[in-house]
């Protein structure tokens, strides 16, 4: 099963999804998919609605999708975590995750439009696992004791403007912050369902062109550890998503740098994840 | 008139002190001090209010004071921002202003306990003027129009911790958001009441010892020009705070770099925003 959002943004409305499509209304059993809403036991509570029959159906044909989560506390992300990554950005091998994060209002819908911002050259786009916390993460014990606070899975957009990023100071968070930069979803699916989050294929492509085609099993820190080792540092808060870094192939590491432009459409997709699709414009 | 929540945390309400220092509630005016009240035109309606005696009294003694703005959608720092803090640290004075980010739920109280977190050896103190946004501050054209979005000013401990934040990465968040790092309050004061923000005393104490005695007339980019500049590349939305850098005088630049230890007290005052007291406690 999967968990979605659908309607305007800042109106949308919680739905699960079957494995063969069909979709229902989970008003009457949450107000929102978010962080009260899986620290609660959410998705058992949905699971077991499943179960019973009780949901009513619901067409969501043609209607917007939002993020799967509403109202994330904070975004952590972590920088350089594909080996080809780092590689194709001329950085060495971090020996410890680099955790930056991005303004949590940055979330937007995985079809929503995205703004390339004023004065920008150097928008940047990068698929990402993006881990859901579901429950508080505070110096954890071990892997697994990580991997029981992760609710589930969703694609990430981690859009990056290099200039603000790179250029203007050491700091990255400037480049990361700008305005609908965080595509989320379309699903948030239950870690349960997801398998090994290490065997996942990820890719995108600019204008049908593909551009990165990795795999998370190329992770130089994996999920588990992600999660342990921020927990150590930081409180992670259920609703809280982590961006969990990017494989190679993003428009600053490849020949003459083809940054994106206005009305250039970018397709990402992680397997079992589903697939995202934002047309970019100048804000 | 100052802005304050007064109450356990999570529970606080909203209060407004006068000159005086008598106290009244805003409960029946306002749920809360958060950014749809501040976007809303909240200060001037409690200013009506208080005006007309329409708002009853209430005794806030002994009670804690929480931080003065509810869930802050994020918080922005503005590193190396003071050129005498810049020299102690042996950074370069930077061409542009040094942005980055601190998890928003590390927000506590004035007066609450602060916690070293687990294998801490250079937890650091950094007195700052903090600014709340009090309306959507996009691309915005002018100084002048900056001055527009701010709805007041407070008191940061922008605590950090050197090793996390300087030594496991380049990136320096997650030095600054372990659980508990960013005492504010004790109040929300109106801009308009504030003055001129370039011509406030700053000062820090620790156990009894002046460690911060600093003027906000040496920041290297000005309050205006920092929220003008943050405007340009991300969205600042109402409740937002912006920690605006600190004066020299922290651990890191001390002699013996002195740095904060369980039961240690550290004191915090800016002119006319009050005064914080935090004793800091071994996670």
């Amino acid at each position: 099963m999967k968990l979605l959002r659908v309607g305007e943004p800042g109106a949308e409305t919680p739905i699960v999804r079957e494995e063969d499509g069909a979709t229902f209304t989970l008003v009457g059993l949450t107000d929102d998919i978010d962080g009260p809403f899986l620290a609660s036991g959410g998705v058992d509570r949905v699971r077991a609605a499943l179960a019973e029959g009780s949901l009513p159906a619901v067409d969501t044909t043609g209607l917007r999708i939002g993020a799967p989560v509403a109202r994330p506390g904070k975004i952590v992300c972590i920088g350089l975590n594909y080996r080809d990554h780092a590689e194709e950005t001329g950085a060495a091998i971090p020996a410890r995750p680099v955790v930056f994060m991005k303004d949590p209002s940055t979330v937007v819908g995985p079809y929503d439009q995205v703004l390339i911002p004023r004065g920008s050259v150097k928008t940047d786009w990068e698929v990402e696992l993006a881990v859901v916390i579901g429950r508080e993460a505070r110096y954890l014990a071990d892997r697994e004791a990580a991997q029981d606070c992760i609710a589930g899975y969703t694609i990430s957009n981690d859009v990056s403007e290099r200039e603000f990023q790179l250029e203007f100071s050491a700091q990255w968070d400037l480049g990361k912050s700008c305005e609908t930069f965080n595509p989320l979803g379309p699903w948030l699916v239950p870690a349960a369902e997801v398998g090994d989050p290490q065997a996942l294929g990820l890719r995108l492509a600019v204008n049908g062109e593909p551009r990165q085609d990795g795999n998370t099993k190329n992770m130089i820190f994996d999920v588990a550890h992600v999660v342990w080792y921020l927990s150590q540092y930081m409180v992670l808060n259920p609703g809280d998503v982590i961006n969990t870094g990017t494989p190679a192939g993003v428009a600053l590491g490849l020949p003459g740098t083809p940054y994106l432009r206005d009305g250039d459409a970018v397709e990402l997709s992680v397997d079992g994840l589903g697939t995202q699709r934002q047309t970019f414009r100048n804000a």
